[in-house]
């Protein structure tokens, strides 16, 4: 096997590539200059995973690379430039499941628990007790059945939460859920939910599926929780059903616009805790990411299958 | 079997005791008129199970209750002055497992994802990425081996946290834990604990457990979280302990006055979360608990065994 070109998509701090040593040459792109550079690529490392470049960049002239991987679990940024070429794409599947299910499983806590109050209330030095939710009995429906999504859910089942997982096409018989919900099924699951959590792939199917109507159908005791991507929601209409308490809080770590404006109207809704695209990032999660790359790497250098490629017409990774 | 008194040493709101109608007399006592009223009472319902009168009232003349109900896990309001007399005393055992362990769960999960920190920059409107702490792997010693640590403990492990559990006196062969720690362990545990959890009742051998010594075993990054009883922490040592970064947070739910004074220094100490001692606290415990005496009140009035009876001498109730 000649020298293969692995061209990374630059985003600081860079990955640690020294298993490459040997087996690859090592490019570097920033978003300017990876059109110029891509028809020298055999591999390309979508480092910047927050990135548009790779998107603008893929239709120009030039061969392409044959396989692209990209550190995250959304492929959104990637869509649909790639799908129509015959490139193999890879993403990060299995390395957020766990942190992204540890976060949202303390923001249903902290909610449930007034947890954000209490601190306010300790910064005005004051002493009110106040009777909180349990959460043991209540309801969750959580969209996106694919590794984070199931995570989620048996992780707030553990809390004794009742949990509807909802996927895109409906199927019985799941060792952890029983029945896994077609999308078609979640208006009519909102209303008995407490919790509605969204953990789903950013697809057509899918964008702007938290709207007005979606709201509507919830109950006024009923919180959201949005890991997903910021495209699922309508952010105005959440705002609208904040203000107009139609739900009772919601708690988003994603958004259309990111880094969020310091002007949006979001930052200080009543009821909506905000953080900054950080539920999946524990310390090392950079490590862990170039050592998946790596391990794909070490299988396609092999000429064995890789692991976690995408369909790109879905969107994301089918299966279990 | 006579008409039985039962005496409420009363609290607002008041316990909902329509089922003893026909089987006893209902007296109310206030922390005032509880000496004086203490000979009629053949049962003592310590509504108000915050309150210290108990203890004040008991070593009085005339004589006393047969059985003395609190409404709380911890029965230190209580002790030593019961422990001399004949008198069964029964708590609460049991209603506050789940909602203090959902509650230390929480918590545990908001100091990892530093929740307050995003809470403090979204009133900043400040977008500030950070890595957070993935909680599954970590280590927690929670020290406690009734109904609620033996809950907190299995709450954590479903997070993906290591628990060592540690009781009054070693044990093995636990089915969730292997092996009980026993208190003489604690020290050595301490070093290897991401997370410290008190959730003991408070006894002569507890009472200030958490001290200098206690706080300088832990780990730099080590989080101290109380949810037992005020009197298990020396309050100032814990503060010295975080203003030098000898651990790096703490959140206490239970102090040893409380309301806290709104002139204490442990308000606004770097790192410290507080909240009202308010962790077992759910929406409808008040009827949980009256629910509770009552079914107990059943088996006394057919003359059946009580559960929950405190060892008085231990100051809680023993096994399991």
């Amino acid at each position: 096997m000649s020298e293969t070109s692995v061209l990374v998509l630059d985003a600081d701090p860079p990955p640690r590539l020294d298993r490459l040593e040997g087996r690859a040459r090592v490019l570097h792109a920033d978003a300017k200059s990876l059109a110029e550079r891509l028809p020298e690529a055999d591999v390309l490392l979508v480092w910047d995973f927050l990135s548009d470049a790779v998107r603008e960049a893929w239709p120009g002239g030039g061969a392409r690379p044959r396989w692209v991987h990209t550190p995250s679990a959304g492929v959104d940024r990637l869509l649909p430039e790639l799908a129509g070429s015959d490139v193999v794409l890879t993403n990060a599947r299995g390395v957020f499941d766990q942190p992204i299910a540890e976060y949202v499983a303390g923001l249903v806590v902290a909610m449930a628990k007034d947890f954000f109050g209490s601190r306010e209330l300790q910064r005005q030095r004051r002493w009110k007790h106040r009777e909180t939710m349990r959460v043991g009995g209540t309801r969750a429906v959580v969209v996106g059945s694919g590794p984070i999504g199931r995570k989620t859910g048996r992780t707030l089942q553990a809390l004794g939460v009742e949990v509807d997982l909802v996927g895109r096409t409906e199927r019985d018989g799941d060792p952890d859920f029983g029945r896994v919900h077609g999308g078609a099924a979640l208006h009519g699951l909102l209303g008995g939910a407490d919790w509605v959590v969204c953990v789903a792939p950013l697809t057509e199917a899918t964008r702007g599926m938290f709207d007005a109507a979606a709201f509507a159908r919830m109950k006024p005791g009923a919180r959201f929780i949005n890991v997903g991507r910021g495209q699922h929601v309508v952010e105005d209409d959440l705002v609208e059903a904040l203000l107009e308490h139609r739900i009772a809080g919601a708690a988003l770590d994603v958004f259309a616009a990111e880094p969020l404006p310091v002007e949006s109207r979001l930052w200080d809704v009543p009821g909506l805790v905000l953080s900054p695209h950080m539920s999946g990032d524990t310390v090392g999660w950079r490590d862990d990411l170039a050592t998946q790359f790596l391990d794909n790497f070490d299988r396609w250098y092999a000429g064995e299958p890789l692991l976690n490629v995408v369909d790109k017409q879905l969107g994301y990774v089918p299966g279990g």
